[in-house]
């Protein structure tokens, strides 16, 4: 059985509101191992509804529509799907009922206009909307079906995981399961380059990369009726892409970096404290969105000034003129200097030319040192990122919690 | 002309990614007065890609393809529409010399398989790809126009906004233009109820209220053919609802709550320092994000621990001990230990419950004191904000730079 994802609505087509319905279905069509191979949007247009309509039952089994379903004169996916399969539309009194009752809870008469939600193509299966008056509706047609659900996510969501997804299980024979690796610090085509035999040869699992600004991510897939044996396949699949880049996997699955360090230092009893010139704050606020960090995060300095450098941190002012705010040795500087004035064990700094302004030939905009210091040790290192002002802080954040978390293990 | 938007990624069938890209295209069709009538999200498989080509070329005049352009085995975009047209790939030297250089910047030797990225559709156009290496293209063929970018937003949109825009606005008649008004401080149902008859009685320019995490946006819009006209209609909107709610108004159209605290920042010439507890820097992070920001944010002290917050901020133990971290006192001693142990001339402080951990009965998650201080006057503030841990954090921050922007103001 292939499915299709119809999202009827001309406020898409304007781009006034985000398609998120096309991702939660997809999703969902996935983890059943249900395949989708199209997803359509289209306005509220008789003739282009209906002409997408007959495009997607030539091609697919299932088709899933949201949207259009309101009250007003301009929803038509109802008329729209019984005109195509040739089915009347009855008033359905207990809908009916139950629309008038949603408006008595809010102490409001039900608006004339909504009587038209109380009529349904003869023979479907009503799915009743907990949180709206629009119901769901399931048709079973000519070896077609199409499931018919409301546009808003708070309306759909509840009634596609309540009335939709038992439907759709005896669809479902072999689940997909999946695994996500997340590497940093090795780009997608020097990862391709190392799996290459794995990833040509593999037909399952399956394997892709997919690249975000300092991270890539590898999501290896497969497709099995049983969990255990889907689980074991890629359990061995990880091990041996582990074996060849296992210090790049920082993660898995829905892991971000931040939530790595602070599991790390809380592992070991860490304490860290980070002082931050081009990120800003970057650094300190993607730490501080982990639950739980106040145990392990010490404090941050955001030393965009010199006089900040010198004064919170303690960077000589010699260094600061020889070399300058932008250089390795007042990176190191300043990861002692937050080592030094806090109470923790280990500390990160970033120093750099985020842009667009700022940058020399010398010094180019995205040009940045990261820090590190313990105790009894302190490094810098040397980046040259590219990109516009955000896109550096969010890949010198990726970079410096990267050294911390490497800096961590070896504690 | 009618575009159609064709989404090519086998993760987006999957549910992996959000589909932001849509969105994005839409609404820049829809300003430039474009119609769009479908949208088709297809995977990377040639023979269906095909077949959303060929049903798109049969409606649709300008096919815009995002994703799929990438150096990988899988990304087939660019093969498919050649193919389709039957155009040959051949070298482009220019192009490969860039992609050259992106490594080049990085340090890194082009991987062999970035060379694909280098060949091009026989006569297309090539859009340089200022933030990764593939190009974008755009076709002329059998009075069919096709488009091809890339998949990530970050270089999407740049391209788009450089290489494409001009180029489709020879096709644009009447455009769409909007102005949005960003209130902040007041909620979505009483600017309602304050604008109540100018929202029902107005066909042109219409107004639509959405609401964000502790601010709302009210957009008027008119499609016109004259932009004089349009803006004429739209200022004297602007007008009616300023006299009403001017003092809600923080900025317009793309304008960010932080970029106006800057702006006026500047515009009188002071500086800002930050305390940050609950938030963890999100202030300073947004603060930094905007250009220039170096010239009037002179630093910032992510104070998560009391010992922080005595030492970095002065604030005296007895007020600790007393009132706890979390109090309206602390609040107000945090940003007066900002302002004396900064060079700034406004100190802006916060703190409080993020949760989900470290809430009681009477401290409950969501409660946030922010404070601010000027040399000789400073004052405090409460919150009860509900939602996750980001969310709290993302409502304090708005709150707090509305009190900032205030004071700013009043300066």
């Amino acid at each position: 059985m292939v499915a299709e994802i119809i999202c009827v609505g001309t406020e898409l087509l304007l781009g006034q509101i985000l398609n998120t319905n096309s991702q939660y279905l997809a999703q969902k069509l996935a983890e059943l191992g249900i395949d989708l191979y199209f997803q359509t949007t289209v306005g509220d247009n008789m003739e282009r509804l209906k002409m997408a309509i007959d495009i997607a039952t030539k091609r697919s089994d299932i088709l899933i529509f949201t949207g259009g379903l309101g009250p007003t004169s301009d929803d038509i996916t109802k008329e729209a799907v019984a005109d195509y399969f040739g089915l009347a539309l009855v008033l359905d009194e207990d809908v009916l009922r139950r629309i008038e009752k949603f408006f008595e809870r809010r102490q409001v008469k039900m608006p004339e206009i909504n009587k038209k939600q109380a009529y349904v193509p003869k023979g479907a299966k009503v799915l009743h909307n907990k949180n709206g008056t629009a119901p769901g509706l399931i048709i079973e047609k000519d070896g077609k079906i199409a499931i018919l659900l409301p546009g808003p996510p708070f309306e759909m969501q509840p009634m596609f995981e309540e009335g939709v997804l038992p439907y759709l299980e005896k669809f479902s024979k072999q689940k997909i399961y999946s695994r996500v690796l997340k590497f940093v610090g090795i780009g997608e085509s020097s990862i391709e380059e190392a799996l290459k035999d794995l990833i040509l040869s593999q037909t399952d699992p399956t394997m892709a990369l997919y690249a975000k600004p300092f991270e890539v991510e590898l999501r290896i897939t497969t497709k099995k009726e049983s969990e255990e044996c889907a689980k074991s396949l890629l359990q061995s699949m990880e091990n041996r892409i582990r074996e060849r880049l296992g210090e790049y996997i920082y993660g898995v699955d829905r892991q971000l970096l931040e939530e790595v360090v602070i599991g790390l230092l809380a592992e070991k009893k860490l304490k860290v404290s980070v002082a931050e010139s081009c990120t800003g704050g970057l650094i300190c606020n993607k730490l501080t969105n982990v639950p739980g960090a106040s145990e392990v995060f010490d404090r941050g300095f955001i030393v965009y000034s010199n006089e900040a450098k010198m004064k919170l941190l303690g960077v000589p002012e010699q260094v600061l003129k020889e070399h300058g705010a932008v250089s390795s040795q007042t990176a190191r500087y300043m990861a002692q200097g937050a080592l030094s004035n806090s109470l923790a064990d280990i500390a990160l700094s970033v120093t750099g030319i985020a842009g667009p302004g700022g940058g020399s030939e010398t010094k180019p905009v995205g040009l940045v040192y990261i820090g590190i210091a313990t105790k009894d040790y302190s490094e810098s290192f040397e980046f040259r990122f590219s990109g516009d002002r955000l896109r550096i802080k969010e890949m010198t954040s990726k970079a410096a919690l990267n050294i911390l978390r490497k800096k961590i293990i070896d504690y």
